[in-house]
């Protein structure tokens, strides 16, 4: 038997470490929308090559195919999943509450994942200097800035729940248990943010994240 | 004649400088929305009082007030406004289209701004050694990767018109008109980017563009 298109799984170029497709994976697992992931190895730089640049003209992943168009940046990505497969939703219904659950994720997406990426741990170490001490120090100041964020957005109230907003996870518990988990793998421990931890913790206990994770990912080194 | 609230003109906490309220500016004088803008100096300091901390926990402008509450982070509040203001439409109406129009937008907002703003500047002056070069040739090198980079993106097709994305404009550039106007201001000239000049100019062109200009705002300091 065939399976018509709509049963065919979604194709993602990833990676085991990305963040970005970190997210992508929790939001398919919740939503129940099966997908394929193929891996592309940053670390062996195939992002570089021709064929890749064809699907993803900047290199970057996750790249989800769709109607033979790639789609790039996880929130863009996670939008357009929302808006296609709407159940259950990632977002709250009201708009003040999506601004909210979005403001959170950004906090997170533009204000601190692109701080900590390769890109510029190469230009620091090749224009700046850097070593490892000094990269784990840069590291920590912006995931630390990060997380202290989003603790003092949470501890303003204003819908914080079991989770981020309310007491289901939406986009900003996905893009926030990114972050944390981020942080463990280049063992970074970030103190006062009770309310981060406790909600990452809710978050991990869901299959949905504890498949998501770098380490049970196919490509993942070992 | 006290005007209802919904003729209240929005409040919203701004700086002339902030690319990410260059890009509220915009959407507002697109949709012709009335706002008011509260110039919060961040040069002096402004954002780190009690009181703005107390309005926007992290500090960030632009914070929108709406219905009592500070909405923060710029992508969060246009898409905000798109719900609550959805005329004239600054996304598409089909899903991937409007993908496509958001990951161009976080290509800016989420890949190349964040590398450039005042805290990354005070930190790499304070433990990397930077100097006024050294900060030039960073900005250089994260300005150019964003523009090229949304270039590579236009320059593939898959929509691009007049504007990034058909021949309105939409989010898209609204972010890369404000990415490419930061660059100017701080003399940086990124080559090989026609499309994205092609664009900008067309922007440059709206009145809803030229007047949101840093340099056209109350609080520019001449």
């Amino acid at each position: 038997m065939t399976p018509s298109p709509e049963e065919a799984p979604l194709e993602i170029y990833g990676f085991w470490r990305s963040q970005a497709m970190y997210r992508l994976r929790v939001a398919l697992k919740l939503k129940g929308v099966a997908y394929a992931e193929i891996p592309v190895n940053l670390d062996g730089g195939e992002q570089d090559t021709p064929e890749f640049r064809r699907i993803s003209p900047m290199g970057s992943v996750p790249a989800l195919i769709a109607d033979g168009t790639a789609l790039t940046q996880s929130l863009a990505i996670l939008e357009w999943l929302e808006e296609t497969h709407p159940e259950p939703p990632l977002l709250p219904a009201d708009p003040l509450g999506r601004a909210r659950v979005r403001s959170i994720a950004s906090v997170v997406v533009a204000d601190s994942h692109p701080l900590i990426v390769p890109r510029v741990k190469r230009y620091l170490t090749e224009h700046a200097g850097f070593d490892a001490a000094r990269w784990k120090a840069w590291q920590t100041y912006f995931f630390t800035a990060g997380l202290q964020g989003v603790e003092a957005r949470l501890a303003a109230g204003g819908g914080t729940g079991c989770f981020c907003h309310g007491d289901k996870p939406t986009i900003a518990d996905i893009c926030l248990a990114g972050l944390a988990a981020g942080a463990k793998t280049f063992g970074i421990a970030v103190a006062d943010v009770p309310t981060v931890d406790r909600i990452v913790d809710a978050c991990l206990a869901l299959p949905a994240f504890d498949a998501s994770r770098a380490d049970r990912q196919a490509d993942f080194p070992g």
